[in-house]
């Protein structure tokens, strides 16, 4: 465990860059004043809202570069131009160096992914990285991956992030077993295609002692809490994510123009809005801002590139707290459990087809 | 457009049968006096129902069957057990024969799918039928499919989903040219896998006269009203439909909660009640229950399972809307312009690839 959290943050990422990623930096450091920051980036442009915030000025180091990856860059042509020098190439690179614990960024994601990809490997038995994220649900919180890292994939990918997803929730929620759901279309076993199926068999067989397989988990069994982590490939999580992102805030709008409806509502409003503001509160989509990037030999935290101060902080939040509770170290764990998990499910899936 | 709507109902689909179909059939009747029911099922347990709603027993006949679909049973069990003498086999053949103009059923999707499939046939051009459902919007409502009958499908596929999404929400909103978009991962060309990607190449290439294709959609852009339609296949559209669902179960337990907190909250809920009971109608799910399988030649409407009397009146309500505005002319009309517009995206894709 180390004493101080040093966290690589890519300044130029997101949609505004340094105007938000600092005040977000500087709102994480309050919460977490063992944390020390390594800022890439315009070194003008970091310094400008540095010198807003002193105590986050102590404790960053500015490394200065021009190359920025867009948002709209493609994954290649991110690599192709910014690798060693872009910001986002530099953050990553500070955690591949050993320099800093984890890397945040609130830059183009397929660049992040191919970017940490390409420079820290992924983990042994790994083929391709997940993002994964933390869902509120009425019972508290899931983790949900694959959130778009990738798309499709066979019953070894799904495996492998059940097995991922395992290792997250379990040092984030504190519980030494916990439930994995698959998300599918039904929850009967004949339900969706041959490969998820195989997954179920194999984690079935499998029977880790790390989590419990509960089976299929619907579209809706996410918010209901049906299991502490559910695993889909990257399409359909991403999909499943961004509808119920769309909902909730579609039913907050819908929730606003009844309240404004009226002066009966309006007074009603009134005598309501503590209730009101606890429920925003709840609701906050900056609250499960940062998806995990899983599978990689670093920690790499992706936020929303169009969040603010607020959100950034969030993302950074969920870093720092990946590194306090030793993720790494517990997927390897479980990954390498009795020589290799993966590599056992390859047994357990032959032994029962 | 025929005098009468005749309309055959499953009355055992469901998970409770009788006792939620013939009070559903009666509600949806007082709304479209001009509609006649064929009722099949166990003749008692419907009977039983129809002494209560007088208007609808002089508007119905009933065809006794003992056979029933459970909603457990394979659809290859179903077919086997349940061909020839179901309710729900026996509804679908209703619709075969002419004798009415739609079928209804809250009975077991995939057994529906096959015998639907099996009895009537798909239309030319139409390898899978599909699932479409009515999606309520910020900006009104909009067409989403396939939501779960079958799942993956090549760039033909989704081509023709668009085409037959397209001629539902034409005739539905009464729009000559409606907006289609693909559901995908990102809304930039490159995202998402190939099928979808060549189906959004021949889509653009087809420019169709009866739809305005414009582009790729992301989750949340469903519920903002990004297009008219929202093509998908039906695993993920299925994740999506469900993730929606749940995500504003979930808001309305929290805003209940909010409520109930103090009795501050308490007073502004007697003054706001009004508001909360608008929000409620706006969000009541029974709205939008009512799947149209679409791409058979007949028109078959899917209840939800679990829904009460209020909830099937809708399914049956889409059931009647679809056939007075003629919906199988437009969409055989559409598939087969100028020659067939399927065969044609064809020619469309080779020219562009």
């Amino acid at each position: 465990m180390p004493q101080k959290v040093r966290i690589a943050l890519d300044a130029m990422g997101g949609d505004v860059g340094a105007s938000v990623v600092i005040p977000g930096a500087a709102i994480a450091l309050r919460r977490h004043p063992d944390a020390e920051f390594l800022l890439y980036g315009n070194s003008k442009l970091i310094d400008e809202q540095l010198a807003k915030y002193p105590a986050l000025k102590a404790a960053s180091r500015v490394v200065h570069t021009d190359v920025t990856v867009a948002m709209h860059d493609k994954p290649s042509q991110a690599l192709r131009r910014g690798r060693k020098s872009s910001s986002m190439w530099l953050a990553i690179d500070a955690v591949k160096k050993g320099e800093a614990h984890v890397a945040v960024s609130a830059g183009n994601t397929g660049a992040l992914m191919a970017m940490a990809r390409f420079h820290l490997h992924t983990m042994p038995g790994i083929d391709r990285p997940a993002i994964a994220g933390v869902w509120p649900t009425a019972r508290g919180e899931s983790v949900v991956l694959d959130l778009g890292a990738s798309i499709g994939g066979d019953h070894h990918h799904l495996v492998a992030l059940a097995v991922m997803g395992g290792a997250m929730a379990s040092v984030l929620f504190g519980k030494p077993r916990p439930t994995v759901g698959l998300l599918n279309i039904g929850v009967e076993e004949v339900k969706g295609g041959e490969e998820i199926r195989k997954a179920s068999e194999q984690l079935r067989a499998m029977n880790l002692p790390e989590l419990e397989y509960i089976g299929f988990v619907e579209g809706d069994g996410i918010g209901m809490g049906a299991a502490d982590v559910i695993v889909s490939e990257g399409f359909s999580g991403n999909i499943a994510l961004k509808a119920a992102e769309g909902t909730a805030r579609q039913m907050a709008d819908f929730l606003r123009q009844a309240m404004a409806a009226s002066w009966m509502s309006r007074i009603g409003y009134l005598f309501a809005r503590k209730a009101f503001k606890a429920l925003r509160d709840k609701l906050d989509p900056n609250k499960s801002n940062g998806g995990v990037l899983l599978g990689l030999k670093g920690v790499v935290v992706k936020s929303h590139g169009g969040t603010n101060a607020e959100g950034f902080a969030y993302a950074v939040d969920v870093g720092y707290e990946m590194v306090r509770c030793d993720l790494l170290t517990k997927i390897n764990q479980m990954l390498n459990r009795d020589g290799s998990a993966l590599a056992q499910a390859q047994t357990a899936q032959e032994a029962v087809s």
